[in-house]
């Protein structure tokens, strides 16, 4: 039986176990929730050995006065020893479901209508974990094999909906059983149901607040005003001066670790069939995009850095008029990152910016942790990279096209504390409404999922050698 | 009888009525005081006609629906029919007197301590109104005639705390009694006991709120950031280019009608003995000054026009970080104004700029009621300023520099709804805690006052031939 006969058959059993599955609500943001968390945990650690992993272990996170939300690790080893070592990322927890009345079925009560199944976690990310534990199944049903033609680990985190506070500890404190030669990541979307695509990066972020203090109180402008700096003004110019007229970020040694956009993805880029005024549209904007010259959308949104003002204040912001120099001035900032940038490269290159461009009689203070979340990326010729869309073309038939996302997750720490590459397996769409209610995930896009990921197996067992030399 | 020997013959008379004054609490913004008010205004009128002004009224002010607080008319006419007609203005009523256990003594129960008379109102304005009568009466005794030398009119407002809200209305319904020839304004103050000097100008002010909106409602930074306009960047940038590199405001026309600081101007104030390091240490100011380019710091805030930003806020402010493009934008914004400068003018210039410098995708609201205070000055070569300089120089036995104030009131009013010019005699002190507890006279500089006022009626009359052709 080949792969996709044996997905097809199996797909009502595939989403009976599922829908088991999505009615534990393993709401990790709630700690009323977090029996249900370990439930889930216990739920998926079952299936996977009934699936067939010989080996499958529930890791408790976080220290003992400060426990953190279970893990779940499977893992089944390759017949051939040689065979490379893939670790397989995706979540067991989900987000919370308010507002409530806004589902029109319980989040937690799945159902199936019109070839979708609706409940929280469908797409995001139950649906696109089990597709594995089926994908692996059809691997060996279209082998005959006894075990999978690598060795296959699977780490299914249960904190990413709330920041993953714990992932990178356990990264570390279990790195020796997660050595892999590849980390495959099944937690992002495609371009749409008939555009196949991949994602190949995620941007960073890194936050930090700016705080400017002039006057010890706030000075009457009639006294003083136009006589002394006001820090409203100097605010003002340290926030204007942040982009230059090109809509570059003008920090120094900001775009220095940037990767630069290849010719072959922006050509790619260019051929998704990209609606920039529903965009717009959507974004609520009154129909200008803006941003970096010499860059689309589309490459300014994945591909390029930024530096975005969240918020600001000072001074008199109640009703009528306050004729003040007021003593101070605040903003929020975040930077979105791309890779190889580092939180902490962004975050000294403001506070340097700050320190030159902050007028005299201006007191000012940057605060960041630092830390942010580092950008990740997966080159398109990279070996994992073109071993996941030579199986994501034999299950959907089509050209594969890629995509990256704006968001950012857990993905470099995967990458980097465990020295593997990254490739993107994943069949959510931006339609499944993730995060809000009614989320829902596309069954016959689960089911290629499955089949692609026994593909996936095939492909990477293939490319042995390239992986080795690109480890 | 001299008029110095007068008014120092009649002090201990002087300070007994200006005490029994004082000890009506006539807080214009205290709805509670306003029978207190009315109860200042009679007062005040007993006095004046007690003192021998033929003419004594009090007239209401606002209308039916709306009453104002009362004002006090007086006039005494000149025996001669060619003689100058010149009005003074003050206020008698005070402001506010919280915190009041800060008062040393009780604010309304006035003792006299060190040559000083503490009491709410001392300075500001009941202590300068009252040495006119005082003035008055020593003019007399010294010339031995029954009638000043010029047309006395005093007009006494009860509503100058509280933003003279009906005193427009009333120069204008008034016109034909008011009308003059010069305005004596006492309700300023001189540079210091030993520096004599009188105010020619005060800056006007008018104030503005400009709105941004950007997106329908906050965006994801991850998903849109980079690649749609953000109303908190382009009102940075705004704020930011209201003033060039020399700290010159850019909005167009903001110069056109602003009367030049003349050499004559500059270098007497100059000559100030001004301490900038204790003045920027009152302002709290780790020491730098700031403001145009070519001025130094008592001509910034005298005499050049400003655009200060007072306020401004948008996006998240609230703790943590929160990774958006905000929907939306505000800034409160003040322009302190010098003569020749019209606030709708302003406005019209703030309008265009906004209008011309909001990139796409942002639309920008400007709201002002445009009216604000308007400028006023004195030039210090017109008639009615050199006969005060006169009157004070005979007062205080040295030479009178010039000054000018930050603040405004309605002066620019008196001086365009009466047509006449403006001439400043006052005798207060920055170190008599206007507006805050313990307010003081120093008791010598009233009677200095009284003098000069004395002086004042010759030197106008005596400059009647000027004055009309000025007029």
């Amino acid at each position: 039986m080949d792969v996709r006969q044996f997905v097809e058959a199996h797909a009502a059993e595939f989403f009976g176990s599922l829908s088991e599955w999505l009615a534990i609500p393993s709401i990790s943001a709630d700690p009323a929730r977090h029996g249900d968390v370990a439930r889930s945990a216990g739920w998926l650690q079952a299936f996977l050995a009934g699936t067939g992993f010989p080996t499958v272990e529930v890791w408790q996170t976080g220290e003992p006065g400060s426990p953190g939300l279970p893990a779940v690790f499977a893992e089944w080893p390759s017949g051939d020893p040689a065979a490379p070592v893939v670790l397989v990322y995706g979540h067991h927890d989900v987000q919370p479901v308010e507002p409530l009345e806004e589902w029109e079925n319980p989040p937690f009560e799945p159902v199936q209508r019109d070839g979708l199944l609706f409940g929280r976690g469908a797409s995001d990310d139950k649906g696109q974990v089990l597709f594995h534990a089926l994908g692996v199944r059809a691997s060996l049903a279209n082998s005959g094999a006894t075990a999978p033609p690598v060795t296959l680990k699977l780490l299914i985190e249960g904190e990413e909906e709330s920041g993953s506070p714990h992932f990178a500890d356990l990264l570390r404190a279990r790195r020796e059983r997660l050595a892999c030669d590849v980390v495959v990541v099944s937690d992002t979307t495609m371009w749409a149901a008939d555009v196949p695509s991949m994602c190949v990066g995620m941007r960073g972020v890194v936050d930090a607040e700016i705080s400017l203090r002039g006057p010890e109180r706030d000075l009457h402008s009639g006294s003083f005003g136009g006589a002394v700096p006001n820090p409203l003004h100097a605010m003002a110019s340290l926030l204007a001066g942040l982009h230059d007229a090109d809509g570059r970020v003008t920090l120094p040694g900001f775009y220095d670790k940037v990767l630069p956009l290849s010719d072959a993805e922006r050509e790619l880029i260019s051929r998704l069939p990209f609606d920039e005024k529903a965009w717009l549209a959507e974004a609520g904007n009154s129909g200008a995009a803006a941003g970096e010259a010499g860059y689309g959308t589309l490459e300014r949104i994945w591909t390029r850095p930024t530096a975005e003002v969240n918020g600001m204040w000072g001074g008199h912001t109640g009703a009528g008029g306050k004729t003040i120099v007021p003593a101070r001035a605040h903003a929020k900032l975040s930077f979105r990152l791309v890779a190889d940038q580092e939180p902490a490269d962004v975050i000294a290159g403001l506070r340097q910016y700050v320190a030159e461009c902050t007028p005299p009689g201006i007191d000012a203070t940057v605060t960041s942790d630092g830390q942010g979340v580092r950008p990740c990326f997966a080159p398109m010729d990279s070996p994992p990279v073109r071993a996941g869309v030579r199986a994501m073309e034999r299950a959907f038939g089509r050209e594969i096209l890629f995509t990256r996302e704006g968001g950012s997750g857990p993905e470099a720490d995967l990458s980097d504390i465990l020295a593997a590459p990254l490739v993107f397996l994943a069949v959510g769409l931006d339609a499944d409404r993730i995060h809000a209610p009614n989320e829902r995930v596309d069954m016959a896009l689960l089911l290629k999922g499955a089949e692609a990921a026994a593909y996936l197996w095939d492909e990477l067992a293939a490319a042995a050698g390239e992986l080795t030399a690109a480890g």
